[in-house]
Protein backbone atom coordinates (compact mmCIF):
# COMPACT_ATOMS: atom_id res chain seq x y z
CA UNK A 1 0.00 0.00 0.00
CA UNK A 2 1.35 3.37 -0.91
CA UNK A 3 0.54 6.73 1.18
CA UNK A 4 0.67 9.89 -1.00
CA UNK A 5 -0.14 13.40 -1.09
CA UNK A 6 -0.38 16.04 -3.58
CA UNK A 7 -0.44 19.56 -2.34
CA UNK A 8 0.45 23.19 -3.02
CA UNK A 9 2.22 25.53 -1.27
CA UNK A 10 3.32 29.30 -1.38
CA UNK A 11 6.99 29.35 -1.82
CA UNK A 12 7.18 30.40 2.03
CA UNK A 13 5.94 27.02 2.90
CA UNK A 14 1.67 28.12 3.28
CA UNK A 15 -0.68 25.63 2.14
CA UNK A 16 -3.51 28.87 3.04
CA UNK A 17 -4.16 31.67 4.53
CA UNK A 18 -4.68 31.88 8.90
CA UNK A 19 -8.27 31.31 7.54
CA UNK A 20 -7.92 28.54 5.26
CA UNK A 21 -8.48 31.09 2.40
CA UNK A 22 -7.34 29.78 -1.14
CA UNK A 23 -7.78 33.39 -3.04
CA UNK A 24 -3.83 33.78 -3.03
CA UNK A 25 -3.55 30.19 -5.28
CA UNK A 26 -6.96 31.32 -7.41
CA UNK A 27 -5.05 34.39 -8.36
CA UNK A 28 -2.02 31.98 -9.22
CA UNK A 29 -4.42 29.67 -11.02
CA UNK A 30 -5.86 32.22 -13.37
CA UNK A 31 -2.97 31.94 -15.06
CA UNK A 32 -2.32 28.52 -15.83
CA UNK A 33 -3.59 28.16 -19.39
CA UNK A 34 -6.83 25.89 -19.55
CA UNK A 35 -7.02 22.25 -19.57
CA UNK A 36 -3.53 22.43 -17.76
CA UNK A 37 -3.74 20.49 -13.99
CA UNK A 38 -0.67 19.94 -13.23
CA UNK A 39 -0.61 16.11 -12.72
CA UNK A 40 -3.56 16.16 -10.69
CA UNK A 41 -6.05 14.05 -13.01
CA UNK A 42 -3.02 11.19 -13.55
CA UNK A 43 -2.07 11.44 -9.55
CA UNK A 44 -5.99 11.13 -8.50
CA UNK A 45 -6.64 8.44 -11.10
CA UNK A 46 -4.61 5.86 -8.89
CA UNK A 47 -6.05 6.96 -5.88
CA UNK A 48 -8.87 4.63 -4.60
CA UNK A 49 -8.96 5.99 -0.90
CA UNK A 50 -9.04 9.86 0.23
CA UNK A 51 -8.34 10.69 3.94
CA UNK A 52 -8.35 14.08 5.16
CA UNK A 53 -9.34 16.35 8.38
CA UNK A 54 -12.94 17.86 8.69
CA UNK A 55 -11.39 21.45 8.23
CA UNK A 56 -9.98 20.34 4.40
CA UNK A 57 -13.44 18.32 3.99
CA UNK A 58 -15.06 21.66 5.27
CA UNK A 59 -13.41 23.68 2.08
CA UNK A 60 -13.72 20.80 -0.18
CA UNK A 61 -17.88 20.95 0.66
CA UNK A 62 -17.66 24.72 -0.15
CA UNK A 63 -16.95 23.92 -4.12
CA UNK A 64 -19.48 24.42 -6.44
CA UNK A 65 -18.89 20.62 -7.50
CA UNK A 66 -17.70 17.56 -5.50
CA UNK A 67 -14.53 17.04 -7.24
CA UNK A 68 -14.06 13.26 -6.03
CA UNK A 69 -16.67 11.62 -7.83
CA UNK A 70 -17.53 7.77 -5.70
CA UNK A 71 -13.90 7.84 -5.28
CA UNK A 72 -13.85 6.29 -1.35
CA UNK A 73 -13.46 9.31 1.69
CA UNK A 74 -12.89 9.06 5.06
CA UNK A 75 -12.77 12.32 7.39
CA UNK A 76 -10.79 12.47 10.22
CA UNK A 77 -12.45 14.06 12.86
CA UNK A 78 -12.63 14.10 16.47
CA UNK A 79 -15.92 15.54 16.99
CA UNK A 80 -19.05 13.70 15.45
CA UNK A 81 -19.51 14.86 11.28
CA UNK A 82 -22.38 15.51 9.19
CA UNK A 83 -21.86 13.96 6.01
CA UNK A 84 -24.43 15.15 3.51
CA UNK A 85 -27.11 12.93 2.59
CA UNK A 86 -25.71 12.40 -1.41
CA UNK A 87 -22.14 11.47 0.04
CA UNK A 88 -22.82 8.97 2.81
CA UNK A 89 -22.50 5.89 -0.08
CA UNK A 90 -18.49 6.93 -0.54
CA UNK A 91 -17.63 9.70 2.51
CA UNK A 92 -17.57 7.91 5.86
CA UNK A 93 -16.01 9.41 9.30
CA UNK A 94 -13.10 8.25 11.44
CA UNK A 95 -11.55 9.19 14.66
CA UNK A 96 -8.55 6.46 14.32
CA UNK A 97 -5.00 7.04 14.67
CA UNK A 98 -2.98 7.14 11.37
CA UNK A 99 -1.68 4.11 12.21
CA UNK A 100 -5.12 2.08 12.94
CA UNK A 101 -6.29 4.12 9.73
CA UNK A 102 -3.39 2.96 7.68
CA UNK A 103 -3.38 -0.67 9.16
CA UNK A 104 -7.06 -1.32 8.60
CA UNK A 105 -6.90 0.13 5.07
CA UNK A 106 -3.75 -2.02 4.41
CA UNK A 107 -5.74 -5.19 5.53
CA UNK A 108 -8.51 -3.73 3.36
CA UNK A 109 -6.89 -4.36 0.53
CA UNK A 110 -6.40 -0.92 -0.19
CA UNK A 111 -3.65 0.14 -2.53
CA UNK A 112 -3.19 3.78 -2.95
CA UNK A 113 -3.84 6.24 -0.31
CA UNK A 114 -4.07 10.21 -0.92
CA UNK A 115 -4.03 12.21 2.68
CA UNK A 116 -4.63 15.88 2.38
CA UNK A 117 -5.38 18.54 3.97
CA UNK A 118 -2.11 19.95 6.20
CA UNK A 119 -2.71 18.54 9.55
CA UNK A 120 -3.55 15.40 8.37
CA UNK A 121 -0.73 15.25 5.98
CA UNK A 122 1.63 16.25 8.56
CA UNK A 123 -0.24 13.57 11.34
CA UNK A 124 0.47 10.88 8.52
CA UNK A 125 4.47 12.05 7.91
CA UNK A 126 5.19 12.35 11.50
CA UNK A 127 4.02 8.63 12.17
CA UNK A 128 6.37 7.97 9.05
CA UNK A 129 3.42 6.10 7.27
CA UNK A 130 3.85 8.57 3.89
CA UNK A 131 6.12 7.25 1.24
CA UNK A 132 6.04 9.91 -1.51
CA UNK A 133 4.21 13.36 -2.11
CA UNK A 134 4.37 15.89 -4.47
CA UNK A 135 4.50 19.64 -3.93
CA UNK A 136 3.69 22.59 -6.33
CA UNK A 137 5.20 25.73 -5.49
CA UNK A 138 3.43 28.99 -5.93
CA UNK A 139 5.70 31.72 -6.71
CA UNK A 140 4.33 33.48 -3.95
CA UNK A 141 5.39 34.53 -0.79
CA UNK A 142 2.37 34.69 1.86
CA UNK A 143 4.32 35.44 5.30
CA UNK A 144 2.19 33.61 7.14
CA UNK A 145 -1.23 31.05 7.13
CA UNK A 146 -1.30 27.69 7.64
CA UNK A 147 1.48 25.37 6.74
CA UNK A 148 2.48 22.50 4.79
CA UNK A 149 5.20 20.91 7.45
CA UNK A 150 5.10 20.96 10.70
CA UNK A 151 7.03 19.65 13.63
CA UNK A 152 8.77 15.84 13.26
CA UNK A 153 10.66 14.17 15.75
CA UNK A 154 13.95 13.45 13.77
CA UNK A 155 14.84 14.73 10.51
CA UNK A 156 13.47 13.27 7.58
CA UNK A 157 15.95 12.45 4.47
CA UNK A 158 13.94 12.60 1.11
CA UNK A 159 14.95 11.36 -2.28
CA UNK A 160 13.86 13.94 -5.01
CA UNK A 161 12.04 11.59 -8.02
CA UNK A 162 11.00 14.15 -10.34
CA UNK A 163 10.89 17.81 -11.49
CA UNK A 164 8.72 19.79 -12.97
CA UNK A 165 8.70 23.63 -13.57
CA UNK A 166 6.05 25.62 -15.54
CA UNK A 167 6.24 28.80 -18.15
CA UNK A 168 3.81 30.00 -15.33
CA UNK A 169 6.14 29.62 -12.48
CA UNK A 170 4.69 26.91 -10.91
CA UNK A 171 7.67 24.30 -9.86
CA UNK A 172 6.61 20.53 -8.74
CA UNK A 173 8.85 18.54 -6.79
CA UNK A 174 7.92 14.85 -5.96
CA UNK A 175 9.93 13.61 -2.91
CA UNK A 176 10.14 9.90 -1.44
CA UNK A 177 10.90 9.33 1.54
CA UNK A 178 13.86 7.60 2.13
CA UNK A 179 12.81 5.46 5.02
CA UNK A 180 8.74 4.99 5.52
CA UNK A 181 7.58 2.62 8.56
CA UNK A 182 5.56 0.79 6.60
CA UNK B 1 22.22 48.61 -7.51
CA UNK B 2 20.97 44.80 -7.71
CA UNK B 3 20.11 43.37 -3.94
CA UNK B 4 19.87 39.85 -4.23
CA UNK B 5 20.30 36.70 -1.95
CA UNK B 6 21.43 33.20 -2.35
CA UNK B 7 20.33 30.70 0.09
CA UNK B 8 20.07 26.73 1.12
CA UNK B 9 16.96 25.52 2.53
CA UNK B 10 15.59 22.57 3.78
CA UNK B 11 12.10 21.74 1.89
CA UNK B 12 10.48 23.02 4.59
CA UNK B 13 12.12 26.17 4.68
CA UNK B 14 14.61 26.44 7.44
CA UNK B 15 18.40 27.49 6.90
CA UNK B 16 19.62 26.28 9.85
CA UNK B 17 18.90 24.85 13.26
CA UNK B 18 17.65 26.57 16.31
CA UNK B 19 21.03 26.62 17.93
CA UNK B 20 22.26 27.84 13.94
CA UNK B 21 24.13 24.66 13.44
CA UNK B 22 24.07 23.42 9.91
CA UNK B 23 25.30 19.43 10.43
CA UNK B 24 22.06 18.94 8.41
CA UNK B 25 23.72 21.12 4.89
CA UNK B 26 26.96 19.75 5.51
CA UNK B 27 25.16 15.90 5.88
CA UNK B 28 23.69 16.65 2.39
CA UNK B 29 26.84 18.64 0.99
CA UNK B 30 28.86 14.94 1.49
CA UNK B 31 26.51 13.24 -1.29
CA UNK B 32 27.97 16.62 -3.87
CA UNK B 33 30.37 15.66 -6.43
CA UNK B 34 33.93 17.13 -5.61
CA UNK B 35 34.20 20.65 -7.63
CA UNK B 36 30.18 21.32 -7.70
CA UNK B 37 28.95 24.24 -5.87
CA UNK B 38 25.75 24.89 -6.65
CA UNK B 39 26.53 28.26 -9.19
CA UNK B 40 27.92 29.58 -6.29
CA UNK B 41 31.26 30.64 -7.32
CA UNK B 42 29.38 32.47 -10.43
CA UNK B 43 27.20 33.82 -8.46
CA UNK B 44 29.71 35.72 -5.98
CA UNK B 45 31.62 36.99 -8.58
CA UNK B 46 29.41 39.80 -9.64
CA UNK B 47 29.07 40.84 -5.91
CA UNK B 48 30.80 44.13 -4.68
CA UNK B 49 29.40 44.58 -1.14
CA UNK B 50 27.86 41.21 1.29
CA UNK B 51 25.57 42.48 3.82
CA UNK B 52 24.92 39.82 6.82
CA UNK B 53 23.80 40.35 10.46
CA UNK B 54 25.95 39.65 13.66
CA UNK B 55 24.62 36.16 14.02
CA UNK B 56 26.14 34.87 10.59
CA UNK B 57 29.07 36.55 10.79
CA UNK B 58 29.69 34.90 13.29
CA UNK B 59 29.03 31.66 11.90
CA UNK B 60 31.25 32.64 8.70
CA UNK B 61 34.39 33.64 11.11
CA UNK B 62 33.95 30.19 12.89
CA UNK B 63 34.71 28.57 8.97
CA UNK B 64 38.42 27.82 8.90
CA UNK B 65 38.76 29.74 6.04
CA UNK B 66 37.75 33.52 5.92
CA UNK B 67 35.82 32.57 2.38
CA UNK B 68 34.93 36.04 0.82
CA UNK B 69 38.72 37.47 0.41
CA UNK B 70 39.07 41.28 -0.28
CA UNK B 71 35.01 41.90 -1.03
CA UNK B 72 33.82 44.68 1.08
CA UNK B 73 31.27 42.83 3.52
CA UNK B 74 29.05 45.15 6.17
CA UNK B 75 27.47 43.56 9.34
CA UNK B 76 24.39 44.73 10.74
CA UNK B 77 24.38 44.54 14.18
CA UNK B 78 22.74 47.04 17.19
CA UNK B 79 25.52 45.62 18.94
CA UNK B 80 28.88 47.01 18.79
CA UNK B 81 31.12 44.42 17.37
CA UNK B 82 34.54 43.19 17.32
CA UNK B 83 36.24 42.89 13.83
CA UNK B 84 39.27 40.57 13.69
CA UNK B 85 42.70 42.61 13.08
CA UNK B 86 43.23 40.85 9.79
CA UNK B 87 39.18 41.65 8.50
CA UNK B 88 39.44 45.66 9.31
CA UNK B 89 40.22 46.32 5.62
CA UNK B 90 37.25 44.98 4.62
CA UNK B 91 34.56 44.43 7.35
CA UNK B 92 32.66 47.04 8.90
CA UNK B 93 29.72 47.33 11.12
CA UNK B 94 26.61 49.16 10.96
CA UNK B 95 23.21 49.90 12.79
CA UNK B 96 21.63 51.25 9.80
CA UNK B 97 18.22 50.68 7.99
CA UNK B 98 17.68 48.17 5.18
CA UNK B 99 16.69 51.39 3.24
CA UNK B 100 19.43 53.47 4.60
CA UNK B 101 22.33 51.11 3.56
CA UNK B 102 20.80 50.71 0.03
CA UNK B 103 20.48 54.56 0.00
CA UNK B 104 24.33 55.02 1.04
CA UNK B 105 25.50 51.94 -1.22
CA UNK B 106 23.66 53.33 -3.92
CA UNK B 107 25.33 56.89 -3.58
CA UNK B 108 28.53 55.18 -3.29
CA UNK B 109 27.99 52.86 -6.63
CA UNK B 110 27.71 49.51 -5.26
CA UNK B 111 26.17 47.23 -8.70
CA UNK B 112 25.70 44.25 -6.70
CA UNK B 113 24.81 43.63 -2.83
CA UNK B 114 24.51 40.26 -1.49
CA UNK B 115 22.24 39.87 1.51
CA UNK B 116 23.16 37.04 3.77
CA UNK B 117 21.40 35.27 6.46
CA UNK B 118 17.74 34.70 7.59
CA UNK B 119 16.87 38.23 9.45
CA UNK B 120 18.98 40.23 7.10
CA UNK B 121 17.27 38.53 4.34
CA UNK B 122 13.77 39.13 5.80
CA UNK B 123 14.52 42.74 6.77
CA UNK B 124 15.51 43.84 3.47
CA UNK B 125 12.83 41.73 1.53
CA UNK B 126 10.18 43.26 4.14
CA UNK B 127 11.42 46.51 2.98
CA UNK B 128 10.58 45.74 -0.64
CA UNK B 129 14.55 46.14 -1.60
CA UNK B 130 15.18 42.62 -2.46
CA UNK B 131 15.06 42.53 -6.33
CA UNK B 132 15.92 38.48 -6.55
CA UNK B 133 17.04 35.60 -4.87
CA UNK B 134 18.18 32.02 -5.32
CA UNK B 135 17.07 29.29 -2.93
CA UNK B 136 18.65 25.59 -3.44
CA UNK B 137 15.79 23.51 -1.83
CA UNK B 138 17.97 20.42 0.15
CA UNK B 139 15.76 17.17 -0.03
CA UNK B 140 15.44 17.15 3.77
CA UNK B 141 12.81 18.34 6.45
CA UNK B 142 14.27 19.38 9.57
CA UNK B 143 10.43 19.63 11.57
CA UNK B 144 12.17 22.86 13.04
CA UNK B 145 14.83 25.62 13.37
CA UNK B 146 15.69 29.42 12.04
CA UNK B 147 13.67 30.26 9.14
CA UNK B 148 14.11 31.47 5.48
CA UNK B 149 11.17 33.31 5.17
CA UNK B 150 9.48 35.65 7.81
CA UNK B 151 6.32 38.17 8.20
CA UNK B 152 5.70 40.60 5.43
CA UNK B 153 3.33 43.04 5.12
CA UNK B 154 1.75 42.07 2.27
CA UNK B 155 1.99 39.03 -0.38
CA UNK B 156 5.21 39.09 -2.49
CA UNK B 157 4.68 37.96 -5.90
CA UNK B 158 7.34 35.79 -7.98
CA UNK B 159 8.60 35.77 -11.73
CA UNK B 160 10.52 32.34 -11.43
CA UNK B 161 13.70 32.96 -13.87
CA UNK B 162 15.19 29.83 -13.70
CA UNK B 163 15.05 26.23 -12.31
CA UNK B 164 18.27 23.55 -11.87
CA UNK B 165 18.11 20.15 -9.90
CA UNK B 166 20.92 18.07 -9.43
CA UNK B 167 21.45 14.15 -9.56
CA UNK B 168 22.22 14.62 -5.41
CA UNK B 169 18.40 15.59 -5.32
CA UNK B 170 18.97 19.44 -4.76
CA UNK B 171 16.87 22.24 -6.59
CA UNK B 172 17.73 25.68 -7.57
CA UNK B 173 15.36 28.16 -8.06
CA UNK B 174 15.59 31.56 -8.55
CA UNK B 175 13.54 34.67 -8.31
CA UNK B 176 13.18 37.97 -8.96
CA UNK B 177 10.32 40.34 -6.94
CA UNK B 178 7.67 41.08 -8.95
CA UNK B 179 7.70 44.73 -7.44
CA UNK B 180 10.83 45.85 -6.07
CA UNK B 181 10.40 49.29 -4.40
CA UNK B 182 14.19 50.31 -5.49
Amino acid sequence: MNISAFMATSLDGFIARKDGSLDWLDHANALVPKGEDCGYSEFIEDIDVIVMGSRTFGKVLSFPEWPYGKRRLIVLSSKSLEIPKHLKGTVSCSRETPEALAKRLKAEGAKNIYVDGGLTFQSFLKAGLVHEFTVTIIPVLLGDGIRLFGGIPEDISLDLLSEKHYGFGFVQLRYAIQKPKQ
